[in-house]
């Protein structure tokens, strides 16, 4: 059995457990506020996370701030992209009472935690782990320091919460291993202190953005959950197709036609062949009606939350407020604890 | 004029500024907390650091915890070793009132820079640090992700307190280096927060060890400050001579008399070829009196008061206090500009 396949099978053992024993598992997750949160965020993580909420998981979101200068030269609009995914997340359901929504510059003690952990692996083994390698390929750019240490950050992401639950996808579980690696040789060598996370692999539909490429803010190609019902009508008229009208689901050959069904089909949850099929030979200005109210309909009432939340700034500041305030009380307790077996108290 | 030339020069500028102004200075200087600190930590550093604080120039101590295990795998007896080097730096008359002395882990809000620094600086730029490379090659390990950083630690022990000065010896100029480049690129890209600080070349007297190789607490040749006079003497009976009888000086042919002499003669501010003379023919029996004598002599002062600070265990812990205090105050003041002109505040 490979490791994939080991983790895997592990992984759905978890996922039992989790809806036996809800209250022994703690969630880290979280994403890089660089734009507006969209379709493949809402049905990717965000729907995940609201189920666990509701399961009576405990979960800690992290917005990580730090991690958008990994691969760029600047924090613009970092504000404004935080505030913009804590609307979306209370809208979509998640209480901040219950989910500990953060920034991750503002919590030092979990940030400290990086020197110890950098202590705890080689250069050698950060350069291994593949999304460091993906992300320098796609960046373009010479590897920063940032970047090469990020799967340590990540570790003390998920430790300073003492997190033993880390939903990802496939192409993540090497960060949650080098995770394992760093808890386990702290343990060893100060005493135990953090727990080895599990993954939790959550099979998320394969969304593409509306040319069919990945979805990426960079690409223009995805429909952010904060859009109008007329920005959303403006973006799907203007994504690609073909000119022939009898429309089929064929990802690899038509890549904007299948992507538009995809979107589509999960907004109204039907597959997408059945769903080409309906609209037969009615052509791309049918399907992308069809596109345009599936997505809108989908996403009214959230969006209708969402502009209601928006209405008093206060709601939003106080759930990151509560958010960083419970992350600060909770890593300084995690830090005092590695001091502690470190020696390290004056 | 290569740039290790220009620097020297700047430096001396700087010392003469530093003279005529000591009120526009602030130095971070600090070592990490492996061992006792020894006569070679006397005259190198602790002696430079008393002076800056008689001239009026802020002084910020910050003993390097973290640095410990940047190249080995236990802090044991980091807590003895800061305890023992605070009572040197008063027994050696540093004022907790002038000169803030700190412990590296005590502060989250100077730890938490290393991560926009991080972004600052290509995997390149780190590797081609020279201290890193000795540490490296010195230590017969895997390179840890912990020493691969060390530079953006130093730098951010530096900036955090806006430290322009730093003393260094002449090995040490790169760190200052990378220092100034994170400074200059941080306020390029977000705006004016760091100063870019100047190095202040050290002119220290070479002291090996008793035995003629560095001095170093792991090659058991120190002579530390908090050794009592007769473990003094004891060390020096053991230290390894040579059988010819006529002393004379010579550091290649003969490293451990020389040593010796080299010790001695700082402690008696004479030249060590003049106090070889004296000796003559008397032997190594002489030598190792006359070397015994003049470092116990020359510290009694020194392990006097220390012995009286020692008897109050709550004097040393709240100088560290109130330096560990000081130090959170003005980072989380730091950090604070730094989260404005990044835009991460919420």
């Amino acid at each position: 059995m490979d490791s994939f396949t080991a983790t895997t099978s592990r992984s759905s053992d978890v996922a039992v457990q989790v809806a036996a024993n809800p209250e022994k598992f703690r969630v880290l997750t979280g994403e890089r506020p660089t734009g507006p949160l969209h379709l493949g965020h809402y049905f990717g993580t965000i729907t995940e996370r609201v189920r666990l909420q509701r399961a009576g998981v405990e979960t800690f979101l992290v917005l990580a701030d730090y991690q958008i200068i990994t691969d760029r030269d600047t924090t613009a609009n970092a504000r404004g992209n935080v505030y913009s995914a804590v609307l979306d997340y209370l809208a979509a359901g998640l209480d901040p009472e219950e989910t500990t929504i953060f920034t991750h510059s503002s919590v030092p003690a979990l940030n400290q935690l990086l020197l110890p952990f950098l202590s705890l692996v080689s250069e050698a083994e950060l350069h291994r782990n593949p999304t460091v390698k993906a992300e320098l390929a796609a960046s373009g750019r010479a590897l920063s320091g940032l970047l090469l240490t990020y799967p340590v950050h990540q570790a003390a992401d998920i430790l300073f919460c003492k997190g033993n639950l880390v939903p990802v996808g496939k192409d993540n579980l090497p960060h949650v291993e080098m995770t394992r690696v760093i808890a386990r040789r702290f343990n060893e060598r100060y005493g135990h202190v953090f727990p080895e996370p599990e993954a939790l692999i959550t099979e998320t539909p394969e969304l593409p953005g509306i040319d069919g490429r990945k979805m990426s803010k960079s690409y223009g190609n995805a429909i952010s959950l904060s859009m109008t019902e007329d920005e959303t009508a403006s973006t799907i008229r203007g994504a690609r197709t073909d000119s022939d009208r009898h429309i089929t689901f064929d990802p690899e050959g038509r890549p904007g036609v299948s992507a538009l069904l995809s979107t589509a089909s999960l907004c109204l949850g039907v597959q997408p062949e059945d769903l080409a099929e309906d609209i037969g030979g009615a052509g791309s200005g049918r399907l992308k009606q069809v596109a345009t109210d599936a997505i809108n309909d989908f996403l009214r009432e959230h969006r209708n939350r969402r502009r209601e939340l928006a209405q008093d700034e206060q709601v939003a500041r106080s759930a990151l407020q509560r958010g960083n305030d419970r992350a600060n009380q909770i890593a300084e307790e995690t830090l005092n604890e590695v001091r502690t077996v470190m020696g390290t108290t004056y």
